[in-house]
């Protein structure tokens, strides 16, 4: 039994300062966790007893569905991470350390490598195969931008699996037992989430899922269609597009036209020019990058902005994508700042890219490569033609969905799991084959699959709270029970515990709040911060043989009879 | 419940070739943990679930003690650990790293700091106190040697508690409890282990105990009272000394000692010379050292040497401690190395320390500070005098145990434990204050309590195999009962798999040999290998109605009829 009057804990009246969300603000509050450094915490009792809670469950429903656990160092020799090149690429994100020795180490973020290294030592043949493994451990990210308390943190706990198959028919199978297993675990751990079609980006691999929880505050960005459930991020955001179906426009015609710096103000010109009225979603803006050192051009209608995300996680193989600068213009002369067209660049050497709505056959009004000068009328596959289609405009609200047309929504949420297959990559670069029926040695391809456990424990926080405190689901809470002896008479005192006793001899946790210097209003404030789902008061009633029960989530309060009260309590939580 | 046919597990017929001690060699064998790098470790399922029992034996009994649990990150800021000039201090020991930002962090050794800043940061009055907290988890240590699998590793899990009180009276209490409550932690680990009086060494304090487990191979040496049970570490080992009860000795005599480099040498001369018979034990060596820079001497009997980790231990707050180098001579020129005596000592400016066996009143043989030259009768107190006892002279088998008087023998073990009470050094550096009954600050007083609970697995293996394998406590034991279904006929698997399952039903874990491709020998050398308490042969005799029960500590076989056998076997397990 947990006492109050013994707990570790100082609930704050007062918001921490650099709290931005909810359950960071909330759980500082309420004594689970405490800032130690940028993006690192510290568990309190009531804290970490949530946060094996969460654990508890996910390592249950791992191991239910068969998976294997082990677990791997945090600090990790640099070599294997050298033989998939993440050494170099994990950037500023890796912490990195040398040893007494010298040697380099880093301290791991994830543990493809050495997942792939295990099964390589341990296993050679396709009898072997399939296996799936997992570890929950802490890992380590040097982000940027720490923040919102645990869920960005830079040292946190992940239960990190890994899929291993001979062929693409038993990863994808493996693949479907994970996704099976995480909802499993996310509808235990109470969460709402969506499953989100997603890039697998810097990991490499094809198909790939994200588990987001929809929270206002919560950093990504997804969209959702509400009426058949299509869900993707932003970067795996589909465009469908029909075939222009118009005329077939004039020759293409160059006019002039200065001082014409924004579309806004091309749009103006041109319906004033020719008497028309177009609109920006007419003009195609040309917009110059560098590609890991290359230059690219990307088309995407006047009215839509590039979205470099989206650019980058559907362009394969590119590491760095950057906007040109002016040093980049001055290396292609030809390129007319302000009036680029798409009608030159293969002259020029740049690789021309387009958004899906850039359909061949449409015309478009565009910079004629002459400085104040544009040209319009030209078309795609008559006047220029591009490398390839490439998800590239920025996604908007009322976009329609790819599956169904209606408009969709976009969301903010929590990502609380995400699962990928991996394929070969790993097992290429490190060796890791097994003889097949034949005995031919096969690469074998792999799944990884990860859920944030320390991160979750704050994502059912920014799902389950209200203005005064937090509100867990009863398998996930420090305790079941929350016994306020609210008084000052020996016999309140003497009955919360008794009462306290018998709950936990029918086998619930009872945190029992027998403070004798705290007046019956803080310990209701500290109850419903704390959040434990019921509350039962022993108060001033107890001398007309009755006890308050208070459901957290609800706000409602029975009277038990105190000669029923265990029975009523346990009918009242179990139905 | 576990399938061989799907565990990830590869057993290995050869010993690993850097396996010095029997765990390392059979938790590799036998597929319970795999080197990543020197000192640091994974995990394979077997490896892990026998951890995972370790590590809730030891969170039950602290929660039993009504200790709170808490977390904290291994990635900790420089900062706590400069306010106790731990920073520095730890040396080569503590792994450093420089953040994105160059910000230097480090990883736990050890959370002193840490639980101090906690309490400081919700604690402020004596009504808090007394409090004991805890936490389970990954600490790091750069070992310059790290050796024996995970008994010294660099990344390993420790439980560590802290004890906080207001006062000597409440440490001591807390002190007892976690004493306490360690004897029920290894007991139920089934570990053999003796308490041994421990020096606190750099932690600072005073009193403190170690738990060591006794084990040939172990890295710890230690004095035991076979008789009395008088119990100590050898830094801790006291030399309990009688008063001079001889006559008072004649004047000192300085003779001519040419060519006696050795003790040996210096005995033959005196005894040919005047016609005696002493031993090296009455000869006195003065042995020189720098400490921290400065210049002492330390007196102990010729037939002895110092134990520098004795005096270490013993010469309060002496960081530093080696051996008078010839460039430490050059600067005290008074000083005739090779005939140096204690007469002249406190003249040249060197302070001396005396090993307790140089009793006041004692007369020896030693140097006369003249090239060539002894003197005899050199009396402690009348020529010489000492600024303190300490201990000094290397401990030896046989010598007399401090309370009993009976010879000690010296063991060796593995340190499990380690309990000590810590004082007020932290809360004094880091300013953890309570307010006590009269409204004034005191400073908090605190205690160190730790378990290696990845160590504890290597310790229970060192002591719990014979040759052919492990052999686990079953409250340890990754299964409770291993069945090996041994033959190729269908009804044998069939009827392994129905036991297997009924014995799951009465709640016992059971890993199942259910592989079709390895042979009965195979099979009954993995399982005597893996070392799981109990073993179930079903095999041949099935067809007369019977399996086969092994204990695997006993290396006994008995038979139970298939229609009585998990009655039978539950029978077997549970007496």
């Amino acid at each position: 039994m947990l006492r109050m009057s013994t707990l570790l804990l100082r609930t704050l009246r007062d918001d921490p300062a650099d709290a931005e969300v909810a359950s960071h603000r909330l759980l500082v509050r309420a004594g689970y966790v405490r800032r130690v450094a940028a993006g690192i915490y510290s568990w309190l009792p009531l804290g970490y007893r949530t946060y094996r809670n969460v654990e508890k469950v996910v390592r249950e429903e791992m191991d239910n569905a068969g998976f294997q656990e082990v677990h791997f160092p945090a600090l990790l020799p640099r070599d294997p991470y050298e033989s998939t090149n993440r050494w170099t690429e994990y950037g500023p994100d890796l912490f990195r350390l040398k040893d007494r020795k010298g040697n380099d180490y880093l301290l791991g973020p994830t543990h493809e490598e050495m997942f792939t290294l295990m099964v390589k030592g341990e296993f050679s043949s396709y009898k072997d195969l399939p296996l799936s493994i997992y570890q929950i451990q802490t890992k380590y990210r040097d982000e940027p931008r720490p923040r919102s308390g645990i869920i960005r943190g830079r040292e946190f706990v992940m239960k990190d699996s890994y899929s291993f198959d001979i062929d693409d028919a038993g990863l994808e199978a493996s693949y479907q037992r994970h996704r099976e297993a995480y909802i499993k675990t996310f509808n235990r751990l109470g969460l709402k989430f969506n499953i989100v079609s997603a890039m697998s980006g810097a990991m490499g691999g094809s198909k790939s899922e994200e588990f987001l929880a929809p929270c206002p505050t919560g950093e990504d960005t997804y969209v959702l269609c509400e009426k058949c459930g299509y869900a993707a991020n932003v970067e795996a955001m589909v465009t469908k597009v029909e075939a222009y179906a118009g005329e077939v426009p004039p020759a293409f015609e160059i006019f002039d036209s200065p001082n014409t710096p924004t579309i806004d103000s091309l749009v103006e010109l041109v319906n004033s020019k020719f008497g028309i009225s177009i609109t920006g979603g007419d003009t195609l803006k040309n917009v110059l990058l560098m590609a890991d050192g290359k230059a690219i051009s990307v088309l995407v209608p006047g009215d839509r902005e590039v979205d470099l995300k989206r650019v980058g996680a559907n362009l394969a193989g590119v590491q760095d994508l950057r906007l040109f600068e002016d040093e980049d213009f001055a290396k292609y002369p030809g390129l007319v700042k302000g009036y680029v067209g798409p009608q030159d660049s293969a002259k020029l050497g740049i690789t021309v890219y387009a958004d899906p709505r850039i359909v061949i056959g449409s015309h478009w009004i565009t910079g004629a490569n002459e400085r104040d000068k544009h040209a319009r009328y030209v078309t795609h596959g008559r006047d220029f033609e591009v490398t390839a289609f490439v998800e590239a405009a920025e996604v908007k609200a009322g976009d329609p969905c790819p599956t169904c047309q209606t408009p969709v929504v976009i969301d903010r949420a929590i990502e609380i799991g995400h699962i990928f297959q991996l394929g070969r990559k790993y097992a290429q670069a490190l060796g890791l084959t097994v003889l097949d029926q034949n005995g031919k040695a096969q690469v074998v391809t792999m799944g990884s699959y990860g859920i944030g456990v320390s991160r979750a424990v704050a994502a059912i926080a920014e799902q389950s709270h209200d203005e005064i405190g937090l509100i867990w689901p009863r398998e996930i809470a420090p305790a079941e029970i929350h016994v306020v002896a609210a008084g000052k008479d020996e016999t309140i005192f003497t009955f919360a515990q008794e009462l306290s006793e018998q709950l936990e001899a029918k086998g619930l946790s009872v945190l029992l709040d027998d403070r004798k210097d705290a007046s019956p209003g803080v310990k209701f404030k500290d109850a419903e911060l704390i959040g434990i789902p019921y509350i039962v008061i022993v108060g001033k009633s107890l001398q007309e043989g009755k006890i308050e029960f208070r459901v957290r989530s609800l706000g409602s309060k029975v009277e038990f009879a105190t000669d029923d009260a265990v029975a009523e309590i346990l009918a009242a939580i179990n139905n």
